[in-house]
């Protein structure tokens, strides 16, 4: 089995217009882009995103990922993006089966409010089993918020973008594996959930201990860098300690759940917490840091995975 | 015809949490409230929604408005909302028409990433007439955000909530009529419309000169105060002008299009505005005002609504 072809579709992350400022000037500004994306499942369509359209291949794959469409990377043959249209062409290797069932309940909306997710989302929380040892230092947190600050962003030129990156803390700085921004943090998430079906298949919970992984997309490093959550089981490799996710959104419960899923124990947010991204946190066991800025933050969930160094907050 | 029936659901909208914050030391911090509410209309389940829980009766209101499943307020007999279970029960008088087909699409997702909406949100968009009058001072936008920043909110209290709120500027000084949080900012504006739908169903789009106003809901100074715009043709009141819409979030093109379809001339969010946002705001003719705190704003699109007064800006 390979993993699938992805077109590497791009399209301007920004673009300027004419405003007025409070002076009555005049004035350039840089706006992110927002485009309709829609998918296409073997030629039938399936929703449409708003995106950015940094990843828009990632994104889909990540979807039909965190939407329960498709149980496998491997499933996938190929995603076709073609910006002149506004599509994505999905082709399954052997179809999707019960579509018409899994897409036929709306059932979780998320912490923005109302983006719903086909399938209970809810209902796989319960067999989520997180890394018992994953662990991240203080230190370590630091350095992941300085990297997020100093990166240069769309957000930094246009504003009005969420961004999500993925960090790798097997080593005592911080690695930013992926970064993603999108106009929906949902997106930027999914995005990133696509990322680590294509670079980390064999790692991955529906890959646990059983698929070999023969694509040629994903970097060889990685596979021995990195090994993988599993969802069942007693003996998640400790490894998968070393997984982070860091978001400026919310710590909804969507997004904990999404985190969750993908097998990250330790979320990181600039901003708060709600009481069900709370709720989630603390019953799968995920480490969730927020207000995380600068050398402040408040660890709400599963504390013992944040090594404490208070001598560094001064 | 009268207008419906609503619970007047209570439930805490913030919780206290223990939390460890950078220096070690153990804290109390307040969070905000995220649960579900299952909707079901005439006991078919429709969606669940991840909500604040502030204003549940008037959220569901504003989604089956928002989402064109019903299109008069009067088609609803009672919204009973039991937070024991989670659940909305929708009564509607005569059922809802074709509710098979409006919920089968998953059309268009939001600026939030990936919040659906039934049917084709855009495809309404070049009906949307928005009357040429509507205006506001600079001095009305300054004392706009200056209410904002005064209220006491949750937001102040626990974070990771966003706001939207409606103005009356056909005074001097605007008036908030309503102010909403929750933790989706589609929850937010669909809350707002869901009020708009009982405190002023005669001015409002579907009833555009047609439906008389019988319920005991509204505040009678309503009907004289304010003057809904009207969708189709060309004499929409010029009191509609009167009203602005105020949001913590960013000007999406989900945002902007509900913005329109309540006929709300006039948007002002603390955030920025994405390119499709732009985009519908100037083809449907509505000024959208960004980065608005304290002095400072940008006014993106239909500036001429926007009485520059550059004096007050030092």
């Amino acid at each position: 089995m390979s993993l699938p072809f992805l077109t590497q579709a791009h399209a301007p992350l920004t673009c300027e217009v004419s405003a007025i400022n409070e002076f009555g000037e005049h004035i350039s500004v840089s706006i992110p882009a927002e485009r309709a994306l829609t998918v296409y499942v073997d030629k039938r369509e399936l929703v449409t995103l708003m995106t950015l359209g940094a990843h828009p291949e990632l994104l889909v794959l990540g979807y039909l990922r965190n939407q329960r469409l498709v149980n496998s990377v491997q499933e996938i043959e190929s995603i076709t993006v073609d910006w002149d249209v506004g599509s994505a062409a999905v082709k399954t290797r052997h179809g999707i089966a019960d579509m018409d069932e899994k897409t036929a309940k709306r059932v979780v909306t998320t912490g923005c409010g109302q983006g719903s997710v086909f399938g209970g989302l809810m209902d796989e929380v319960d067999q989520i089993k997180l890394p018992a040892a994953a662990s991240m230092t203080q230190s370590q947190l630091y350095a992941l918020v300085n990297i997020i600050r100093l990166k240069e962003t769309t957000y930094k030129s246009a504003g009005s973008v969420h961004a999500c990156a993925l960090f790798d803390t097997t080593g005592s700085a911080p690695e930013m594996l992926i970064f993603v921004e999108d106009v929906g943090r949902h997106n930027a998430i999914d995005t990133i959930a696509g990322w680590m079906w294509i670079h980390m298949a064999p790692m991955l919970p529906t890959a646990c201990g059983s698929l070999p992984h023969e694509g040629t997309a994903a970097p060889a490093d990685w596979q021995s860098q990195i090994r993988g959550p599993c969802l069942k089981g007693e003996d998640a490799p400790s490894q998968a300690a070393s997984l982070v996710f860091y978001t400026t959104g919310r710590l909804t419960s969507e997004m904990v759940i999404k985190s969750a899923q993908m097998g990250v124990p330790i979320v990181v947010s600039r901003s708060g917490i709600t009481q069900m991204g709370h709720q989630v946190a603390q019953s799968v066991g995920l480490c969730a840091i927020g207000r995380a800025t600068n050398k402040r933050f408040v660890c709400y969930t599963s504390t013992q995975r944040l090594v404490l160094q208070p001598g560094l907050a001064a």
